[in-house]
């Protein structure tokens, strides 16, 4: 459980948000963290105090013995803290000033400022939390809706670690029969039963890679669903982008996108995160690159997993025939080609400036696209401007995220680290299984399932090399 | 020592600041606290826990029973808490998304958000605290520069409350001397030595205007020293100024200053705020309001307690006298009708440019500003482009500065509202002063003396109306 580092310094940061506040809190750890603080505490004798006690004293200036704040200070004795270290959490006045001379303060008296994640470092390899558990706290921090939220919280509390320590037993089970016979096999004796092996494998196979299928629901929660907004230029489509984004009830947040001229945003509807790729800068490029914009179009649908097709209501039905021509077939292309990491993506017709459509043409424009759509399709007639129907346009995009209800027992995997490890492990039982099935040698299927076991173990950090976890831990924030 | 309020409900709030961070505190405050945070916790029973205690638990979201988050929930039971009623404080991970869900189901399960200030309010109404020190508490928080934290902290400790208590003590021995005597005013007996009440009324007036006086240093420490910049347009006043404001040695902060064409700029040396007033924008404008102009720079010169005049060292000194004609006056003039409240100011010569004068140059320009200048003017040759002498600058703006040493026993105002509280109850001390030395009936003076004391009792809170104290409190943050 320990990732190879020795941690024999005591460290110190703020572990609150940057900026000024009512209070803030400066988080120590190490063996000598009663040692360090007490040199510049002026209160209870922390070398006696019971530990998850909070006591009322000063925290002295050393360079001049002023008093520097009134504090509360709380004690975590080791091993019944975060880390698993002695840890002493210092509740501060909460101006920047304080927080930056409490800070140099500990470190005139003996702490290290911490490095980015490196209290959870710690935590880890003190064997009091996995990796996957250290992973879920920075992704707990960072979540912003309910369902990215929930899948971090569990993954916090060890979900994911049981599952995944329920796997590292059958495959312990599996190995150990295995190697059994091979300590046999020059008696040419079959110990184990191949038939019983090939189900327990594909088995252990079937949790292995639903794991990995998770993630493509797993991502979409975490990074938020991508929907691709595509349509004429003057359908309405930034109106209409505008008023989901900036309404009042949605969580706002700016994604720069990799490609200059695609903007992405993202939302929260009803504890969904979704991902909003305004295709507009690529429809708006001239003719001499109109095919790569089409291009550049098609590979955004083929991200999406929603297609919101953004229709003006006053051209007439005529018109659709010639933008669907060019519009749905990167929709049922891309639905063709969908593979696990890109599910069967949904389209929505959105038929606005209903406002301005008369009874006839409403249902001229119905007809229409009826023969156009895909079956699985939806139409939604609004009117951006005039905020018709945008509610019903909000609800079905929630129902069309059908994301699944995140219950305590699933397990969804949200990590691309996770996800390449599963896709290894399940490429290592694919092999074990082969072999099994054309009679191999069983120290070869031994071979492919202690790499699956590998695999397994790069999730968990019991196998994780030193620099992984540096990489890991540095995308922590400080102070966690 | 209550501000008459009550305080039936329980209040909750985000106390660390705004934003994203390793860890965050959410305080509740109340009767109910225990029972509300209960609702939503599962842990330790916190009716039987222990006052001052942490404990690892969770908190549960109420409308569906999931986990919200696992925290480390600390007990302050009344009244050995902050604000003296049951407290309780929830360290749970800094993500924004858990911090508001956290207030959103303290809230559902029956506590009110607080306003800005409330706990604090709370603390001074349960009498924790006095208004004095309350008033510290956002100063503490706001303070920028080690002068302004320690007399923030001083404050808040309580210095300037005994300090009060103190002359309170003395007013009431003298109120009770004078009744005294008006209660026996028939028989015509004088019971007080009427010297004996001069000499006591003079050297309360002695203390309570040197708190008033010290208000001209806490206001240029808590605000900044202020400091004008005079000069020629292509003196370098700029070039110093960005040297000043973005030299990696000082901390810049920006203040929109209220006239639209002069730009304040704070920044901290040597543990010293500087509030850098540049007139530039002034000197720029066209001839025909050159005259309003000046008068401006002038009324910015008489704000200032100190004044940088940068002359820029190419030009012919015979120049000079020109432009000292014209800013020199300001600083004698503002130096004559200085007052308690703006100090005697100090000049500071500043010839720029010194890497493109000769030796015999800056002989001259020396003869010349040594005929210039007032007796306690400084000159100082540097080049800002080279950044010469800059250093010598620097340590010549600290020495001007000449703030006191603020050593834990020495009260300094930095509160207007206390500055102007100091000042009436001065004026009411003037007059009994007046009234015992002219022989005035006794009900008069000790009319004054109630007034001096009622002035004195603004400040510490005692007898400050309700809506005074909402307009103190709504500016501090909330959570605080």
């Amino acid at each position: 459980m320990t990732g190879n580092v020795t941690f024999d310094d005591t460290i110190c940061a703020i572990s609150t948000p940057a900026g000024t506040g009512g209070i803030a809190v400066v988080r120590v750890s190490g063996a000598d963290a009663l040692t360090i603080v007490s040199k510049c505490w002026k209160g209870i004798d922390l070398s006696t105090a019971k530990s998850h006690t909070a006591h009322l004293g000063r925290i002295i200036d050393t360079t001049d013995g002023s008093t520097l704040d009134e504090v509360v200070l709380t004690l975590f004795r080791t091993p019944h803290s975060f880390t698993g270290e002695d840890v002493v959490e210092i509740s501060c006045h909460g101006s920047q000033w304080i927080q930056r001379e409490l800070v140099n303060t500990l470190i005139r008296c003996g702490c290290r400022a911490a490095t980015g994640g490196e209290f959870t470092r710690r935590a880890f390899s003190n064997g009091r939390i996995d990796l996957s558990q250290a992973e879920a706290i920075a992704d707990v921090i960072a979540s912003s809706s309910r369902a990215s939220h929930r899948i971090a919280i569990s993954q916090m509390r060890g979900d994911f670690s049981r599952e995944l320590n329920s796997l590292r037993e059958q495959l312990l089970k599996f190995a150990s029969l295995m190697e059994l016979e091979l300590d046999f096999s020059e008696e040419e004796v079959e110990f184990a039963d191949r038939k019983a092996l090939v189900t327990l494998a594909k088995s252990i196979k079937n949790v292995v890679d639903s794991l990995a299928d998770s993630f493509s629901v797993g991502n979409a929660i975490k990074n938020g669903l991508p929907v691709a907004i595509v349509g004429e230029t003057n359908a309405g489509k930034s109106t209409l982008l505008n008023y989901l984004l900036h309404d009042d009830r949605a969580l706002v947040s700016d994604i720069h996108g990799t490609t200059r001229d695609v903007i992405e945003d993202t939302i929260t509807l009803g504890g969904v995160l979704f991902r909003f790729i305004d295709t507009a800068g690529i429809r708006e490029t001239s003719d001499t690159i109109e095919n790569m914009g089409i291009e550049r179009t098609f590979r955004k649908i083929d991200e999406a997993q929603l297609v919101l097709w953004i229709i003006d209501g006053t051209t007439h039905p005529d018109t659709l025939k010639t933008v669907a021509g060019r519009i749905l077939p990167g929709v049922v292309q891309s639905t063709r080609s969908a593979s696990a990491t890109a599910p069967a993506k949904q389209l929505i017709a959105v038929v606005n400036k209903s406002d301005l459509m008369t009874e006839e043409g409403k249902a001229e424009m119905d007809r229409e696209l009826d023969n156009l759509l895909p079956v699985n399709a939806e139409k939604i007639f609004i009117s951006a401007r005039q905020r018709t129907n945008l509610d019903r346009l909000e609800k079905s995009l929630i129902d069309a995220a059908s994301l699944p209800d995140n219950d305590a027992n699933e397990v969804i995997v949200t990590n691309a680290r996770h996800f390449e490890a599963l896709i290894k492990a399940g490429e290592a039982l694919s092999r074990s299984i082969q072999g099994l099935e054309t009679g191999i040698s069983g120290d070869f299927v031994s071979q492919d399932i202690r790499e699956c076991m590998h695999y397994l173990g790069e999730i968990t950090g019991e196998i994780t090399p030193s620099d992984i976890l540096t990489s890991i831990f540095s995308h922590f924030c400080i102070g966690k």
